[in-house]
């Protein structure tokens, strides 16, 4: 069954990979789908067409058949239920990897988009300096405590999971601000997660959308 | 098999019900399950045997045999995938309900916690007024998307799910501030959630911990 994602026309990232259809590319990579991708401007994002599909008017959203998904944990999630590559079969080790991929998406993302919101939207408010120290020392205290839990391991628990992808997908947002270099071993597990060969080619498509240019290969 | 879970010792709130063993709770009662709470004191979340449990210092964790898990998120999803009563059994509307989850965590909360930061840890900053007028906007922008979806209907898609459980529970941090009133029909649907029978034996309980009081009944 043909599977289509929305993703923005252009990114306000300029093609870093920080668009959310990153995250959704990325695991279809990994669980070996093919997929299209429908090209969203922002303007149609907030048309009823698109809010039909999704009610936040946000990319990316997801088709397959009949059923239509909106939010990115919603989607790979079911991503990852529907095919093999990304939760483990053993009944524990899945409840762990699904917990830390709410993990990244409730305990770790939240502060780390609330620097993003300082550091984007608040630049030329006269508090800028002062309150981005308080929200980076936010950030970093999740962050102290997952570098403790992940110590010199590979991924968070085991192998491979949609809870690493997730949780990597959450820390590449720090990239642009230095901040995931106080945490020497999370530079190195995104970094890990980067080198995989399915994120570089979701990272390759998402730019090529980006540049207008087809992905390289 | 037992059930065991963790909560503040003295909760933050005094009791409004906020903490986030509220929405374990309320997954547990909704699927008729009976649990023990093992209550810890702020000294004790940091310490060695309690990080054994949460990794991020916090409450609550799940014990249920050799399983353990700590994310709210993922234990309300455990608990709605274990037990009958908070997720469909058609394919399709469950992954939307799982969806429903995700967007109360990933997109409706983070703005609201970032509020919520604005209004407990900065109060006594010179920029607190006028920034929280922009952080209120941040908020109102998913709540008007999801005000116009929910439009008249009694539970975000269908019957009453483990997604309507969290986007509830999200929701209801905003009652202090007033912010919810400004979309009534979501109001209502808050309203709902708390009326139900499982809810409030689930805020009775955690009252009773922070009153030092049994619950009534």
């Amino acid at each position: 069954m043909s599977i289509i994602i929305t993703a923005f026309e252009r990114s306000p990232d300029g093609g870093k990979g920080l668009a959310r259809d990153t995250r959704v590319r990325w695991a279809l990579e990994e669980v070996g789908q093919s997929y299209e991708v429908r090209l969203v401007s922002f303007r149609a994002m907030k048309e009823a067409a698109h809010l039909a599909l999704h009610p936040f008017g946000q990319i990316p959203t997801y088709e397959e058949g009949d059923l239509v998904l909106f939010e990115t944990g919603g989607i790979v999630f079911h991503i990852a239920e529907r095919y093999a590559g990304l939760l483990p079969g053993d009944a524990n080790a899945r409840a762990h990897a699904i917990t830390w991929m709410f993990a990244a998406l409730n305990t770790v993302e939240p502060p780390i988009l609330e620097f993003a919101n300082a550091r984007l939207l608040e630049g030329d408010k006269p508090w800028y300096e002062e309150r981005l120290t308080l929200v980076e020392d936010r950030v970093c205290r999740p962050l102290s405590r997952l570098s403790i839990r992940l110590d010199e391991a590979e991924w968070l628990d085991g192998t491979f999971s949609a809870g690493d992808l997730m949780m990597v997908s959450v820390l590449l947002r720090l990239k642009p601000s230095g901040t995931l270099n106080r945490f020497p071993n999370l530079a190195a597990y995104v970094a890990r997660g980067e080198a995989r060969a399915a994120y570089q080619r979701a990272f390759a498509a998402q730019l090529a959308v980006n540049t207008g240019q087809p992905p390289a290969g």
